[in-house]
């Protein structure tokens, strides 16, 4: 029997530890469905084109991976697939309740869909989207958390900003330990 | 001697959950005042009127347990009803450090005010008042996590949307994984 | 060798947990800078000077402690103070999964970045900057969780407020346990 | 391809929560073992044939499900059974701490290996092996937490023990908050 | 209605986090039961008498406690009680998961029995039983975080140790960081 | 002011986790003291004077660390140093209750001792003492995850085992999964 499996997130924008979860999820199941999640109301810095650029760029290669948007309920979305199986990467404590809050609802709205936790190489522990982005706008290198065409595609976001010499920021800047940083990552 | 707990909260809609710790309440004390907090600055989905309807029809034949509305701090409060506990539930481990503070700062407040924590039947730890709006703005079926009559509401607040069908949704859609989505969570 | 460690924070406003973490840095270094982050974009309740203000009148007397603003990475502001040591309280479980992220993103931007966590004195497990603010605006003593200036300046922003009786309350009243409690509190 | 998955575990004695997870893992993989750990040093309540029996009455009818004994590296153990994947059950913040150090000590001693996380039914959330013996011993009445068949043998293993009337009591009677009681439950 | 709560534990021995807890019963309920936990195949360091003892020159005076010894089950020795009210004390999030387990087992054994959480003086956050013997046995002085009753009963049992001068030592020494000393705290 | 720091533990055997943490230490204090826990009655797998040799291998060239063995309460040894400073490594939030509850009694003690928490590079997050032994005495390669010099002792250590060809086993082997390894790395 053939399974797919759907990752769902925003990925504003994909970062390496995405990308490990992505290759973990293709070893473990015969198709796996990269669904980038599309909502009008919802402000990223990625548009949904963009972020769908960006993941093709990142999967192109990996065997069995291929990327979509959606909207809606996750578990409508499964169904137009063909899937009943959900990834979700696992950090940290942190995540575990919103995680499993997640899964228990899903479950409940369809008790065929799966949800496969997995957990992302030791080195992507702290790594996401958010942090990425706020150190990204005071010109911080972040080419070990990002894979190179997302790190191109967010220096050409924020194109004011130089290497570290600090010389030049960008004109809206964020403290990095600030209340902004710290509920944008909550949500990342 | 009488004692009176308060179990205050948005109740945005009420849930099972919520009902389940009410019931639990209901038999641990003389009287519990079920209190909603109504605030003008904050934007709720029910109005203060319509969550105490709410309330008022699912603990109709509890007997000790009333429904009542509240502004200002909580220890004022249980001053007016002459009462000196409150009531929380604890779903999981995120809800700890939170639920710690607020309970340390009440005692701070109010030496004599004491916080009961319940937990909830093992049903409900899943079960938010967001996580329940944000699926039910698609369509989906949540009469297995709200009482019959706050579904019914529910289902008037999002006219557009058909069962599970998919066929219309909502015109300002939230994806269901989306950054609003769990921004909402973690407030509810 | 003289050692230079930094405190950053948004001190907004500073609080008795505060003070104790910044007394413990400075039996631990030679040198304490404590550093308001300054942010233009972001809404403190109390202005980066008033900030300053208050943390020079509490840290007066403690030898070896200086207070300071700054704006953008980290790592970039050691660098310009001849710093290598950052300092961080951590006061429970949901502290740690964020605090953590936060060293790992300076580590990977410096290397030689150290964040050393400290952990306040039980008193102040529960205290944070938002939950203060919150039930200060109804008019709570918070004495105990301020320092003596900090509450005099408090008490100005929020003159409405009376003592206890409950008389008059802030025009823009705050439920206490209302979601913008429980979000400021998760930035705090 | 098809795929293999192993459910290691002690399963003394296999509870309705390892079930649910064995099912899980059944409607994702083609075939799952579920692998009895076998060690003559450690002390179980029942034998490994005991288990294996116990294991083999449960899943029967199971497709695409078979039970093992294994002792040994579980690395080792996948690569006789040509897999590459765990399969846990993750109930609870507690347990993903060691779960993710299990995880991550045999991504190091095999990187082809990965784990899966699944997460039981709520109900199951707090089941375990250790606290289900530790009630029965008292006689009390586990059929909800336990297969049928593994009820049968638990009685026969606890013979002095009657219903809840509590006239006759195992000799070595524990009582249920003890510290015997409460170091099971860590190990469970 | 009259409501009695039994608050269970192997006080071995009782801490000032224990009356901490007591007390706050006390003024919950209109009588508090603190229920020692028998056991004769458990290693304690107080025997039953003693730990009844401590107890009950701890809570003379406190109206409406009194104290008893127990053994089997809980939900049993509740009925015998005419009891259906736990109490236990939160102090971390560790405690957490363990404490659900308990509750959730005995809802299961007897659905009308309720556990009561409090949340003990934020002094006493992070004090236990089996802390307190650890560093008493060194000759520490524990007085702040015991009753004086059980202080003097501390030091008959270790009576080679002296103050902390340090000369004379227990002859079964154990390091503070020592195993022992963290699998004592695991169960105490 | 010149400032020793102890780093106590029982490193049995020294990971390159502990090494890790003994690094950045050195970092942040003049002199950085090692201190093996020494405790008659308590089984390890390595003796005093073997754990001692292994660390002063591992810390030879590091500037201003020294290894030294110890006994009794911790704050009676940092006297003894003329230190108040304790350095632990903070791994995972099941670490942080333990950890914060041996800082509290310490400071209890003695109100000058302050505790310094370290985070581990990423890559040793899951490492322990304990669970590098469990595998090691099945053949496993462990030397990603222990120095050189340790890794040749834990081989003379468990000398029946083999390369992972699987051919010759300890004779008291343990399964891996088994509750003795789950109870061992709660300890470790």
């Amino acid at each position: 029997m053939k399974r797919t499996a759907v990752y769902p997130g925003s990925f504003d924008p994909v970062t390496r530890g995405h990308l490990d979860i992505i290759e973990r999820a293709g070893r473990l199941f015969d198709r796996v469905i990269v669904a980038v999640l599309t909502n009008p109301s919802k402000r990223c810095t990625f548009s949904v084109s963009e972020r769908l650029r960006m993941l093709e760029a990142c999967v192109r290669g990996v065997p069995g991976v291929e990327v979509d948007a959606m909207n809606g309920l996750l578990v409508d979305y499964l169904k137009t697939r063909d899937s009943r199986i959900l990834i979700r990467g696992l950090r940290a404590v942190s995540d575990l309740d919103y995680e499993f809050q997640l899964a228990s609802i899903n479950r409940q709205l369809d008790a065929r869909v799966e949800t496969v936790f997995l957990m992302p190489d030791e080195r992507y522990t702290y790594v996401s989207s958010s942090i990425v982005k706020t150190v990204a706008q005071f010109g911080a290198q972040v080419d070990d958390l990002l894979p190179p065409a997302v790190c191109r595609m967010l220096r050409r976001k924020y194109p004011l900003s130089r290497s570290r010499s600090g010389k030049r920021r960008p004109r809206r800047a964020l403290s990095f330990l600030s209340r902004r940083g710290r509920r944008a990552r909550r949500k990342g």
